[in-house]
């Protein structure tokens, strides 16, 4: 496998340098994603110094679309309404070449998720963000591995060792980037792949934070940022904050209200200084 | 009535216990909930320890409730698609033996609700929890008595003693138990009565926080323990977390915060030290 | 412009006096909000005393209804469903003579929302408030100026002054008040004008802060009080909590706890002290 090197200097460097572009260009991010996650997700948006528009309605999207800068369809709290409104904001997105973040949450959990993201994923996401279990599902249902095994419920139950062939898999089939997270964090575009050993236990407890780093993810592709050096930057600003959140909350929710702080004063030098490979 | 002594140490005992069962098996607790809930609740059980999965669709529950330990149904921000919704998922449930929660909020509003609460009622709940005004006016809607009064929009105006009657035939008619919350916590199975005085006036400053509560009590329910004392442990645990956050807080945002956190750190100790009976 | 003076005493002294009021009757406010704004929506009510519904089913609106004190419809998420348990639940305001507030999030944006939002205004809003940009793209969807511009977004863009002709055309079209928010809040009837100077920019870094100002000048409208009075003295409370919320905020997050904490003590004194006219 061809494998350029990046160093961990090129990786915090370019984080860095998008995370004062996000404040700097503020830019608007539209994001269909489920109730659980509408309240974090703006949030974590509005922190980091971006626009978040929850526009949905399929009424909406082909009109909206051209003012956004990228598109984010999470997968949770799955409707048929919602799934139409999905298929019709991807296509809008595609139309008028707008990257997209596709969170497959809950792949692998009932035939009726699995055939929505399928359909979904035909529409080329630039990025596919997941834990490990879910790309380890999402590869399984697109046909191109055979292994067993998905998420438990929302859960992540897999390792980034154990989700990499997938993710390498569906990276070169659907020619994107993809992420899968958890304790190691793990992008690829099907060449390069980076490890990222930052994050706190705590972000599991804290419901839909995945999510959020979704949406999070589509503020820093809507910089016009290569997908693969968005995914790279945004993972890596995201865990370094929950590294330093950890660092005083008594629960997960004293590491919420810390985690949202952060995103909001989080510095490239926080990034270089604590940038950890995996 | 013939009422079996339950003393002060068996309720600790157990609540302890099945706290340490939580965390140790992480439940899958599917919830439907209102949208108001989605968050707190979610967010309840990550803390818990369970694994909250709030997939509603009538296209899944059939398929995923065979992989959730206990269910969750709240009548909240109510739509027609969603009673369709709670109606195929507890069908559901009782099919494949999952024990199932309901909370009846609003019930008494409209006619709405109330014909659509009735309707879940068939399908046998294992533990109902209301406010106590709810539970006055549930026995009320069902025909078991003549009690005028109901809450005033979502708000509990009855006490325990008031609810009382109520809430014994109630557990009686649907074979269930029924938990009827407040300042005071009533808990009966129809023979056996609890009451229990812990918690916090901000509890009621916070929005959701009693469905959050019926969520947290499918988790204790998703042990497979006996639903009285499932309630009875998860109504223990969650008022004296009540307590012991109400003691920092500046407001119900702080308290918040803190009880979500203490959720996260609660003992076996912090039970049995704090608990008081009504 | 007849414009007759309103002191700063004047309303710094009935804003304490609403302030109270809210408290000691507790009113019932239903609120039709969007799906990020739920959780902070309904806290924001509770902190204040206010009693939140959620309620917004077209099969129940007309029954519930009259149970309340008042109504607040907002327009973000919009959905076809949305929409027309919007217009139900205003028709039904009407009717029974319950004020209700107007928040049209996204004015502008595409033309399902302008047309809903154009339908609902039919049903005469006691009080409209919108960011300074939503007033002006409000303005002239309903065919009052020729003033291009909006919101970029969901996101304020103007000033105050930029949208004071917008926002007295509107108040005198639609017989009601208006009130555009921003770094100044500029409230009018079309013939009084108020300028407020309070808030700290962190509330834009919060999302659907301003969605729940339009809940919680629904309480203040619930007391009964004159529109123009609710609407100044909500803005002048809000906005003092968040100077006040801003001095130890470390954050968005942080601010939005201290905030609810601090709705919840605020006293008349404390706005008497900080009311500052803009």
């Amino acid at each position: 496998m061809n494998e350029p090197a990046r160093t961990h200097d090129d990786i915090a460097a370019e984080a860095a340098r998008l995370l004062d572009g996000v404040r700097a260009s503020r830019p608007l991010v539209q994001v269909i994603t489920n109730l659980v996650s509408m309240d974090i997700a703006a949030n974590v948006l509005l922190a980091a110094g971006a626009a978040p528009a929850m526009v949905h309605a399929p009424q909406e999207s082909p009109e909206f679309i051209r003012k956004v800068a990228a598109l984010v369809i999470n997968t949770g709290t799955l409707t048929q309404a919602g799934a139409e409104a999905m298929e019709v904001a991807t296509i809008a997105a595609r139309t008028h070449g707008v990257p997209w973040v596709l969170d497959p949450v809950g792949v692998g959990g009932t035939k009726f998720r699995d055939e929505t993201i399928l359909r979904l994923l035909r529409h080329r996401p630039a990025i596919i963000r997941g834990n490990s279990s879910e790309i380890i599902a999402l590869a399984r249902i697109a046909g191109l591995t055979q292994e067993a095994g998905g998420p438990r419920g929302m859960d992540n139950v897999h390792s980034a060792d154990e989700a990499e062939a997938s993710a390498r898999k569906l990276a070169r089939h659907c020619l994107c980037t993809v992420a899968a997270t958890g304790a190691i964090d793990l992008i690829t575009d099907g060449q390069r792949l980076v490890r990222l050993a930052n994050g706190s236990p705590l972000m599991e407890r804290v419901t839909a934070l995945g999510c959020a780093l979704s949406a999070y993810s589509g503020a820093f592709l809507g910089l016009g940022a290569e997908p693969f050096s968005a995914s790279c930057s945004a993972l890596s600003a995201y865990a370094i904050a929950g590294d330093m959140a950890a660092e005083g909350a008594k629960g997960p929710a004293s590491f919420r209200t810390a985690f949202i702080d952060i995103l909001f004063t989080l510095s490239g030098e926080d990034i270089v200084q604590r940038l950890r490979r995996g």
